[in-house]
């Protein structure tokens, strides 16, 4: 079967009441905040010096490198978010920042391709020496990435050139060969990237290249990790994280093999992200079986509520299933990004609406909660429950900060957040041959070119808040055409209908349901309501941390209490798990949301005094209770924030 | 008020049928068995060259210093312990041993008095340089104590002498003069420990330079401890731990201010011990007021339902109110260790049982549980539930262990443990110059002289599986005495009454029952049933980590459910607040103890299928839960272990 495709940027135009702030956030301050943030223009955001680097690495400026080894790649994903943001609208502003910052590159560029700033300028000779903790390979993929993205926006070829250089550098460097390194890298991505370079130029050695990393991994004796630790002048660049095993780095056996999520999330999700790729590319059932049993795995075993992923901060890693602690959990905003990336993939291979139920669930919990709505500060870490006198005081949750951060030393997760939202348009819909996938219920206007011609879709919803879609087809060409609506795991679709009213049926498939071209050809106009009222959800009972707790949940959106609206001690309310759940829209509160009333109790602290324990025997207080989407939280000032609730069934 | 003194050990034979097998354990395995760890003996347990440290530091053997910078303590603690293993019935072997080696630390000693093999060998010429992190007072103190308790077991004079010269050098090292070294130690020990110097040699000094430590602590510009860290050469013993603050080492403020515990638990414990010395001796409201404030603190808002203290492991330390999670709590050994000597402290002072029953609390649970009922393997961290799976894959819990280690590099707890088991006679009875306080009700003979005159106290019980007390006095000269019997704050005395079983009445005041002269001193038998029914108790609403659940509790004795009798996934266990709790002796387990069990209910499992979330309807299984002393678990092999149980209510 086909894979699904994207369609291109271009010819997408969101205009929706949910998203359009957070597309604006990115166009009109993120963008710029980063650009400052990475000349190092911006106060109180940790020291970048990443274009600086660059200078230094092109001769160009005197100094000592600064950064992680990785401090490349936030130009990169800089870049790639300002290709997706312009792809349709152009900024000259900040097209010239990035032709100029890629010339930039290009001159840091040795000449045999080979383009990292970090072992140019800090460790001349020791490139490739340390696949484990170096990141080139990991750096290489995150250039590849956004030169694509540069290209597919702009139709520059500069950006493009330059990688394909340092993707020919890297296809001499690795392989069975004798002169040839037989090893990958520790965080995968270059593979995923390689498959793009591939799909970009049609060279088939990137695409035979990111299959021979996934093939060695785990896979080849004597392993590479093992020798390069021995030779003489070995270093770790995080010693921090020698303690870990190669399940960290998914290296502890071959990928076809792996059926369970194992060590650090993003890593894993990269990989995985690129095993559909190559599953998909060389028709690999094998490694399709593997994805699929990593993806079941994840989504029914090691996934929060909140479609972020990551259980340990020690590794930044999954751990076993059914461990989903909700104050000491990692899940990290980059493996929400991961897993949404992993899921879109098998989306557009398998069409299956499970795959697009996760990466709808992680969008608008896991990846959104990573920013604050004024765009320029960033959670890595993803609470489901915090307390932020606990979080002073107890320094086992140390990695848990009870506020969103502006730049870290680390800042992997802003400018993934900021790609991630500025591609948002390629989501929502997917198209085969002959079918058109509605994934997302987003507002705008999409162009499609079905068999030559345009189809304009034109989407009307005030989704995520109602279920009602209006979906406008202007088919003037009267193309033929299927449209498969995507009908959540969670929620049924109804009145599917014409313009006119008249009931349409479709069949039902893998959460889709088909209107095949017979049915909608001659359809100019047509509607159809998503069951999208609040429930309360409960996790499996093995999930030790949500035994006898419920969330609140409204269609793809999780919702949490914070203490700004309910008080301290969220910890001590309980609702009743048949209780009235109350929907009313803010008009004020971030622009208009939805927030969720609830009829609640408090365990009563009457009769308590100076106890800690006593007798058990409970009073209840009634109480009023608000929630808000959790990935709105901590936007009105720190404080207690809580997603599952404790509840009497 | 006159403080209650402790009867000595010598005059104490207890014989009962909960303590009988701990303190076999304590005299038969645990002190033969450290003494051959102390001196690299012992296969499988970690090394220690503890004795081997003395031969060099003596100049008898060669070699390198090994260990921690307080590794003397070890072979302190082993004394301590075996002097009051001996102080009834003398162990000639062991004694043998513990004379040669206090021998050789004598030889150890330098002329000056100045005792420590780590400064002596591995860091000469350093000696008080590093005060916060030395340990050099923290050894002499466990130094003093021991040769305390060994005079008192053994009235031999050598020891002691050792200590004095200690002391001496100690006494002329610290104070105000120009000369001498204004700071106090970052370790409390020395304080707690010249007071017993005190007591013993009646030299007032001693006890003026331990309120010269706790006078100076926190109170000083500028501080000792920045100082230090300013000279050259200076460099952190443990580096791990220099992001903590002054509040770490309760040198944040001046003691007397302290009114919320804070910092490392076993620093702060040891130091509260002090103060409440120091408040009685004398007579200083100020301090008294600030050991109330903090005993307050305490059992109140930072103690778990075992009586253990603790709740991060970064910093073993205390947190904020109500800090009290489960799963990844610290509760070190040595921390319930030092709040039952804090305790017993505060109970001689002030009179009052609530003392006593925390004293008790912390005894029979937090203590114990650090020991296998092998007697050679120890918990560090006493963790309130454990699933072993999730400490293998989660780091965040690296700190807990699901099993008992034999020994560890750091090796306070195991000889802690033997020296409080070895020292229980002390806590049964404490005496006023006219009253006989009975604290703990354990079966046994004791001689107490009254007034010049020996009353003999024959006690026996079942406690605490049962609540029949007998009392039988054999007083013989009529001397005029008052009976004070504790009444538990969880338990009433019912039916107190003579041999004849004639009912009395005593006066109640502060948890004890005084039967004053006029009624006991004709008495030669008496007997009381204290309630010791099993209960669910709760914690304050506060407890997060406790809302919904309650803990089983009989007398002093919290339950456990294990996995080995309730099978796997014991978080999804609820029982009923109203259930039926049923207690039944085995007397096949561990020699006898009593079980409770209870009819309670499972969240179902069936029909989640492959689910980790779903909308909220649970169904619940019947099941019988079988619960055991929490102070016994991990006895029958690795397990799930749950204290708090979720509950209906």
């Amino acid at each position: 079967m086909e894979r699904l495709k994207s369609v291109p940027l271009s010819d997408i135009e969101i205009d929706d009441g949910f998203w359009n702030q957070y597309i604006v956030l990115v166009q009109q301050k993120m963008l710029p905040y980063q650009w400052r943030v990475l000349n190092d223009q911006e106060k109180g955001a940790a020291k970048s010096h990443c274009i600086e680097n660059f200078r230094i690495a092109a001769g160009e400026s005197r100094g000592e490198y600064y950064g992680m080894v990785f401090q490349d790649t936030d130009v990169a994903k800089w870049i790639e978010a300002l290709a997706y943001s312009i792809q349709r609208k152009r900024n000259p502003e900040l097209e010239k920042h990035a032709d100029e910052v890629i010339d930039l590159i290009g001159r840091a560029q040795h000449p045999d391709g080979y383009l990292n700033t970090y072992y140019t300028v800090k460790e001349p000779g020791n490139r490739w020496s340390n696949l484990r903790e170096g990141h080139e390979l990991y750096t290489a993929g995150h250039m590849i990435e956004a030169a694509v993205a540069y290209h597919n926006a702009t139709e520059k070829k500069q950006f493009l050139n330059i990688v394909c250089r340092l993707a020919d550098c890297i296809c001499r460097t690795f392989g069975e060969g004798r002169e040839q390194i037989q090893g990958c890298p520790g965080h995968p991505e270059i593979e995923l990237a390689l498959v793009k370079l591939y799909q970009v130029t049609e060279q088939k050695r990137y695409l035979e290249m990111a299959k021979y990393f996934i093939d060695i991994r785990g896979n080849h004796k004597p392993d590479r990790f093992d020798e390069e630790q021995k030779k003489t002048g070995f270093h770790h660049v995080f010693s921090e994280f020698e303690h870990l095993g190669y399940n960290n780095i998914q290296a502890h056996m071959p990928v076809r093999e792996q059926d369970r999520a194992d060590g650090h999330a993003v890593r894993a999700l990269y990989l995985y992200s690129a095993m559909a790729d190559i599953g998909y590319e060389y028709q690999d059932q094998t490694i399709m079986k593997a994805c699929r049993a990593l993806f079941d795995n994840i989504v029914n075993r090691q996934m929060f509520v909140t479609g972020s992923v990551g259980a340990a901060a020690d590794g930044e890693c999954f751990t076993c299933d059914y461990d989903l602690p909700n104050n000491y959990n990692y899940s990290e905003t980059c493996a929400s990004i991961a897993l949404a990336m992993f899921a879109q993939r098998m989306l557009s291979i398998e069409r299956d609406g499970k795959y697009a139920d996760i990466f709808e669930r992680t969008l608008y919990n896991g990846v959104l909660s990573g920013m604050a709505l004024n765009g320029t500060e960033f959670f890595y870490v993803n609470p489901l429950e915090t307390v932020p006198e606990q979080l002073k005081a107890n320094r086992t949750l140390h990695h848990v900060l009870p506020y969103r951060k502006k730049w870290m030393g680390v800042a992997c997760c802003p400018p993934n957040i900021a790609r991630t939202i500025s591609s948002l348009g390629n989501y929502i819909y997917q198209v085969s041959r002959d079918t058109i996938f509605l994934n997302l219920f987003i507002s705008g206007k999409t162009v499609i070119k079905m068999n030559g011609h345009d189809v304009t879709l034109i989407l009307n919803t005030k989704y995520p808040y109602e279920g009602t879609v209006q979906l406008k087809i202007d088919n003037p060409h009267n193309v033929l055409l299927n449209l498969a609506i995507r009908e959540p795991g969670w929620g049924k679709i109804k009145n599917l209908c014409t313009g006119s009213g008249t009931l349409m049926r479709g069949e039902k498939e893998k959460g889709y349901i088909y209107l095949k071209q017979d049915k909608i050809k001659e359809t100019d106009f047509l509607s159809f309501e998503i069951e999208i009222e609040p429930i309360l959800v409960a996790a499996h009972p093995r999930v030790r941390a949500d035994v006898g707790k419920v969330a609140i949940v409204k269609g793809p959106l999780v919702y949490c209490l914070e203490e700004i609206d309910n008080g301290k001690n969220l910890g001590s309310i309980v609702i009743k798990a048949d209780c009235d759940l109350q929907t009313t829209f803010d008009p004020q509160l971030f622009g208009g949301i939805n927030r969720i009333s609830i009829e609640a109790f408090r365990v009563s602290e009457k009769g308590w005094g100076n106890q800690l324990y006593r007798p058990a025997s409970l009073q209840y207080e009634p109480c009023s209770i608000k929630a808000i989407p959790y990935c709105m939280w901590n936007n009105r000032g720190n404080g207690e924030m809580l997603v599952w609730i404790h509840s009497f069934f």
